[in-house]
């Protein structure tokens, strides 16, 4: 009765059973496993979070770090920047949580005009849809690295400043997928009725049929387990039935606005990297306890490493 | 600050925005809400739960039913009936729960042979693997249901007796996909090393990297949430560093050895139902709150309904 050792994150040594692979391999990763490479990787392939589109989410449980992608969505995280300044989320909740689906907070009273809370100097009460952009934005000079890998749900898919991302080149537009920890901006019907103060994350299932209904901002660089696990809501669309039920929002601030004492030290893996496209080779060519390889990945099936920030290298005394 | 009408279940009516939708609509359906579809559903085709197949786990907070699928791993079943029926998960635990991956149960002791729990009468200890299974075994007679949608996983995907299936018709294999909600069997690195005894279950992103590696064996019908909303476990792999951290498991019974007024009043849509191909369409055409239909659904993102017996027609008095 040996514990189970599907191991996710982990590559081991390509296999003898790997001899046919699909599609030949594309980097000299094949013979490390994930920890190896990122463990060999230059300190230039990481960089540091952004002060100024990083949001550090305090719940009772832990913290949850957020990076913004403004190149996605620049009116929506203008907001959310305004709204985090402003404390706009300090005391209010985690509303929803709809099983195979996402994690929402704002504020319990945002229905009711009397009870809302205000919004913060310099918030707009109203945006335009940001939908998806001009292609060109997340093109090859913005370190667009795309997949050869195929999929259904469009024509391209790959990454570009550590976010998943879905293209159409005839249309000439990209956005940010719904994967896994993307977080997007919560609307009613009218497409632009949203401006961020909602806000929800995807906790199961890339629920990529929402793409280009709404408005994507960015994803959980940490902390994911804290929004991911949590009871499902009873109510319709997974609201949960009483305020008891929710998750206290004790704080979102800006990195920006945080003591330096205070701000995480952590680095994250950037995708123009050579070490990204070595590991998502890692998980096409799966070795150690792996039988089978796929030879293929899917945009929602590989997410970008953090860690903490090296140690400097010390002079010698 | 409307909550988000972001509706996973419904599909409305179709907008004028779809009017050029990528392939032609397949069915009737497109007028019609998932709900609507359902609503109108004949009663020939949903089917009764499988006394034979189907398991109860009892939590303290409530009741997870898991639906076997012995036409992908018929000697798992087959182990999985006899350790339900001698009781053997009964007081046992969910040991791991690893974000975006699987939560997995069986014994806390397993891995030490003095203090592990004894496999009941008709329980073998050792068993093949059964990662794959001939083709013509989920075939058109069968009842696979082949989507028209194209993935990168697997040549072929579909539905047959209710299970999210892959194939590769060159090898002529197919195999019960890692989906959300699907429940295989751990093993460690002999590929033959699990006896069913040990179970996990997807609760995140398809993780379908695992497919052809291990043997998955049924998927869970209700009561996924109870499994997917627990805190994730602090361990390396998700495990539970405290034993007091686990979920016990109060029991786990085979639905046979259950007295019928303790039976579930559900039903299962039958995946080989012209309900089901309208509800797929549905889920590729999106109306009401979606301004953009994929025209696309992949095998993962679409889950089969279950229902309440609806009341036997009463004869007029």
């Amino acid at each position: 009765m040996k514990h189970l050792a599907l191991a996710l994150a982990t590559a081991g040594l390509l296999s003898s059973v790997l001899a046919a692979p699909k599609t030949a391999p594309k980097s000299g990763a094949l013979k490390m496993t994930a920890q190896q490479i990122l463990a060999a990787s230059p300190a230039s392939d990481w960089r540091g979070l952004d002060p100024e589109n990083t949001l550090l989410m305090d719940l009772a449980t832990g913290q949850v770090i957020i990076e913004l992608a403004p190149r996605f969505a620049p009116a929506h995280a203008a907001n959310i920047r305004a709204l985090a300044r402003g404390g706009y989320w300090d005391g209010l909740a985690i509303l929803r949580v709809q099983d195979n689906f996402v994690t929402q907070w704002g504020d319990p009273d945002g229905d009711d005009a009397a009870k809302a809370k205000p919004l913060p100097a310099g918030v707009n009460a109203k945006l335009p849809a940001e939908f998806s952009v001009p292609l060109d934005r997340v093109g090859k000079d913005a370190g667009f690295a795309k997949l050869p890998d195929i999929e259904g749900w469009a024509p391209r898919t790959g990454f570009a400043g550590g976010m998943p991302v879905a293209a159409d080149p005839k249309a000439g537009k990209a956005w940010l997928a719904h994967c896994y920890g993307v977080v997007g901006a919560g609307r009613s019907d009218a497409v632009d009725s949203s401006n961020g103060t909602e806000l929800y994350v995807v906790i199961g299932q890339a629920p990529r049929g929402l793409d280009l209904n709404i408005t994507t901002v960015g994803r959980v660089l940490k902390g994911m387990e804290l929004l991911s696990g949590l009871p499902r809501g009873g109510a319709a669309m997974g609201f949960y039935d009483k305020p008891e039920q929710r998750t206290g929002i004790q704080r979102i601030r800006l990195l920006a606005e945080v003591p330096a004492t205070e701000r995480p030290a952590l680095q994250v893996l950037r995708t123009e990297s050579a070490t990204w496209t070595q590991l998502l080779d890692a998980r096409r060519y799966r070795g150690g306890w792996f039988v089978h390889s796929p030879g293929y990945i899917d945009v929602c099936s590989a997410s970008v490493p953090t860690r903490p920030i090296p140690p400097a290298p010390q002079p010698p005394k």
